[in-house]
């Protein structure tokens, strides 16, 4: 995604990125700074390949024993025999994304209200990538900042993604509901199917975290509520199963 | 489900299972042999109250020290205070799903072929019982047994989804042919996306591994392929992801 905006978009503190698929999409991405990349023997021509293809200079890259990397990282982390310490992506605010919808006739942002594993984000994330959601939208007291598992878990589509993060989501939504969005809140409890729903225009989507769901303030401030159409053998899906097939159908015009 | 079938569907040996929502569903499953309910002070009452349902002896429950349940589990097993050691549940066979599928004029199975993270089945096991599917077929040999990774996973919805596993995939999408099914594969080069496609009757949904797909002589023995619409940013979905979008999509009629 392309640096276009003042606010807020300098590149914050460094993190440790791990895996194959994110190391190599961060170093793709020229809002990154690269600071090092360590990789296993076995991935050095890779390794090299890479850098040369962002003109690094030789030293960014070092080779090293699998295990130095596994000393590294959170003991039950995948990396494949790759390690980035990197720059974190700049956030955007949320008068960024209203400008970015500003240009669409149709476009979904995603809203998350409450939801804290690295995991679940970073499999939402690749979710929104794939079905070309316009930027994810999180509360910033209570959702975690970029780490290497969101990061691996997004499968590198991070780097395709704006985030921002709010201090006050229900203001969040009344900003976007005066930008034109349609806001719906996805909840297990609501008369209407999401397939019902119209999802033409700007639409925003708000998800609570599994089993507890939206806050009530949250919920009040959404224009409707929709839910999955699921068996009552099941109490919930998992909150990043239920984001993906929400991000599915309302991609669907 | 009810045990309605004389084929292979004995009870096997036994496997221990954790986490509050696997090991209250295999209680409450009849069709569970239980052997020993271990569970932290805490948990006491409700697994006292757990035991009493299902009237079980009181030598069952064993009210121990959690670090007790932390030795008998795997590292990072999230047991919730809960461990249960139980019989496996019971197998359905081929035949058994095309006497299942016989009753019903809409309906639809999903077969996997070469998933092999059970943390990726039990995720779909749970969008299966979600939306609905009839059974679930696997491959004997490339996919793990039930387990406690997959049962938890799976939130304990495992219990209420006929599985299947078979020697030859292709022998059985043949079989399911026969018996009425239209045979449908997940392929990210499909020209139809599975929106698009007819979705009333009987459906078998064919998918193969995250990135890999199904083998070629699955895939050809496919009467159709579709894809899911997704960005050229994104490679592929995650398996599980896929598998419920896919479920939810053929759900709908």
């Amino acid at each position: 995604m392309s640096k276009k905006f003042n606010n807020n978009t300098a590149p914050k503190s460094s993190l440790i990125l791990y895996g194959r698929h994110a190391v190599t999409a961060a170093i793709n991405n020229p809002e990154r700074k690269i600071i090092k990349l360590l990789c296993s023997k076995e991935n050095a021509e890779e390794a090299k390949a890479l850098c040369a293809q962002r003109n690094l200079s030789a030293n960014i890259l070092n080779i090293v024993e699998r295990k130095e990397i596994d000393r590294l990282l959170p003991q039950d982390a995948v990396h494949q025999g790759f390690a980035l310490y990197c720059s974190e992506l700049p956030e955007y605010n949320l008068e960024d994304i209203c400008i970015l919808a500003e240009q669409k006739e149709d476009c979904h942002i995603l809203i998350l209200d409450q939801v804290t594993d690295p995991q679940n984000i970073g499999a939402i994330i690749r979710s929104c990538v794939a079905f070309d959601t316009l930027a994810l939208i999180m509360q910033d007291k209570n959702s975690p900042t970029e780490n290497g598992a969101m990061v691996k878990a997004s499968a590198g589509t991070i780097e395709h993604l704006p985030i921002c993060r709010v201090t006050n989501l229900t203001r969040a939504i009344n900003r976007l509901k005066d930008a034109g969005f349609w806001t719906v809140g996805m909840d297990g409890y609501a008369q209407t199917t999401i397939d019902k729903m119209n999802k033409k225009g700007k639409i925003a989507i708000i998800m609570g975290s599994e089993g507890k769901g939206m806050r009530r303030l949250v919920e009040e401030s959404c224009d409707t509520t929709v839910r999955l159409p699921i068996s009552e053998k099941v109490e919930s899906l998992n909150v990043s199963t239920a984001a993906a097939i929400a991000l599915y159908e309302v991609s669907k015009k």
